[in-house]
């Protein structure tokens, strides 16, 4: 059932990447927008939203995009959005909802925070979706699919924005969920910045091992370690930049993963069968339960073609 | 074209596990085998066999299975060869091949070489290719298509049999590379164990987490935790089987992994933008480079369903 007044009049996307463009697609196909005003840093990027129709205007100046904009998404790294905020600042429109999808929340809402003027509704939001991919020819309608996506409202926020915003997202697809921003910074500290770590480590360890050539392992990598190469194949200015801004939970989380793989480590050099049996055996019921929960596909190696 | 006479008169399968079933696939696609004897240790494995075809003679015994067979395939965890070996071994028709698909090469050498008699090719493989499931069920034709398989061959072996094991294992749809055990056994370290093993730890580290609840980390596991649960989803008694055998390797892959890490947590610790982001940068080259090498899916995100 088509939409018959788009939920926004007008909606600015500061970042026209994986999610700015994947946003202008779903946007476009629920109708969600009467206009759609893009930015992006780059005149190359700028260019090819143009010409994939993604935007109805373009804007170099992220001042320029915000102007007289019902809704603000600021879709660019962690460590862009304070800047971002302090350029649009004093152009934002009274009554307008500015949010962001990035990864570290407590780090965005102290760097946003002091920029957002009297009578703009700031709502930090997460959707947690994405695919190794960068850039405006990344994006497609289905990424926010069946995900969820997480706001974390600041305390006193208005109500009917944070219901509207809701809206907004459950429009592209997605389930919401309400969280304290503290609380997702550790959440997501073990379900995606510690998996994406782990990730990059292993294929800088892999690259540098010696008794193997990097042919070597290219050639064999689908006993296990080309898993791991998707993680570590996404955007690195994101990932620095969510490193750099969720210090203290990823720290946290690295040193119980070390914790636990020396514990591994000497179940392996003692020869410790039952504890490396038991361990592993207890693992599958995750995997179970993440498919049950709709967060994965049910086929075998992710449904790779074969 | 059909292949006019099979490739072997008599096959043996002793395991009928993912890699078994496939193998029995595979040959009844490609008529590599006259008639496919199959050995399972459980009743409810050997039912399964019959009832899916799989086998032209089911037998509890793998003694039994072997009599009078051109080619028998160990597919079997890493720790059950010795053994079943032992039992075979007064069995074996003269001429015959044995071979494995184990993922450890050295340790099978030495379970299985003393108990192979004169004028049986021992000849011991490893067909770079799975998925996380496991039994008879699981197995498909095309599992090895375009994977690598690596034989290690003892020195003076049979130059006939090992052409014959190459075609056989070509005709499933493999490429195949010769190799030298002890090399096999560090190259398989860093691209398949260590790779599991770094999967199960962190969804035991997750599933450990206080402040994070499990249903947490199921929910939003899209954020990249998800992918990890595959390969820990795999079999656990295989898994044990090749730590305990390829304890040297992976000890040494492990204590490289565990010492860049180190790093990278020093580079957060410390606010290091500059190290992160350019690790980061560097790993994009891996995954294309796997991709081009057709061990990978150029689709975003493995082509999961959106």
């Amino acid at each position: 059932m088509a939409r018959e007044k788009p939920l926004f009049d007008r909606v600015a996307l500061i970042g026209l990447g994986l999610i700015g463009s994947s946003l202008s697609h779903i946007m476009r196909r629920e109708h969600l927008a009467g206009h759609i005003a893009g930015n992006a840093r780059s005149q190359a990027t700028r260019d090819k939203a143009v010409e994939l129709g993604l935007v109805d205007s373009i804007h170099a100046s992220p001042a320029e995009a915000v102007e007289g904009v019902d809704l603000v998404v600021l879709c660019v790294p962690v460590g862009a959005c304070g800047p971002i905020a302090a350029e649009i600042e004093t152009h934002l429109k009274p009554g307008a909802i500015l949010t962001d999808v990035g990864s570290v929340k407590q780090a965005v809402i102290r760097d946003v925070g002091p920029h957002v003027p009297p009578g703009v509704h700031f709502m930090p939001g997460h959707p947690i979706a994405g695919t190794e991919h960068s850039g405006p020819e990344s994006g497609f309608a289905e990424l926010f699919t069946d995900r969820w996506c997480i706001l974390t409202p600041l305390e006193g926020s208005d109500a009917a924005a944070l219901e509207k915003l809701k809206q907004f997202w459950q429009a592209c697809g997605s389930q919401v969920d309400i969280m304290d921003p503290n609380h997702h910074d550790k959440v997501l500290a073990i379900t995606s910045h510690l998996p994406h770590l782990i990730a990059y480590n292993i294929v800088a360890t892999a690259a540098d091992v010696e008794s193997v050539t990097e042919s070597e392992v290219i050639k064999y990598s689908a006993g296990g370690f080309r898993d791991f190469t998707r993680l570590a194949a996404s955007d690195p200015t994101m990932w620095r930049d969510v490193f750099l801004n969720n210090k203290e939970a990823v720290l946290e989380m690295l040193a119980r993963f070390s914790e636990d793989l020396s514990a591994l480590q000497r179940a392996i050099r003692w020869g410790d069968g039952q504890k490396l049996f038991d361990l592993f055996a207890r693992s599958r019921a995750a995997r179970r339960d993440i498919i049950e929960a709709g967060q994965e596909t049910a086929k075998p190696d992710f449904g790779r073609e074969h």
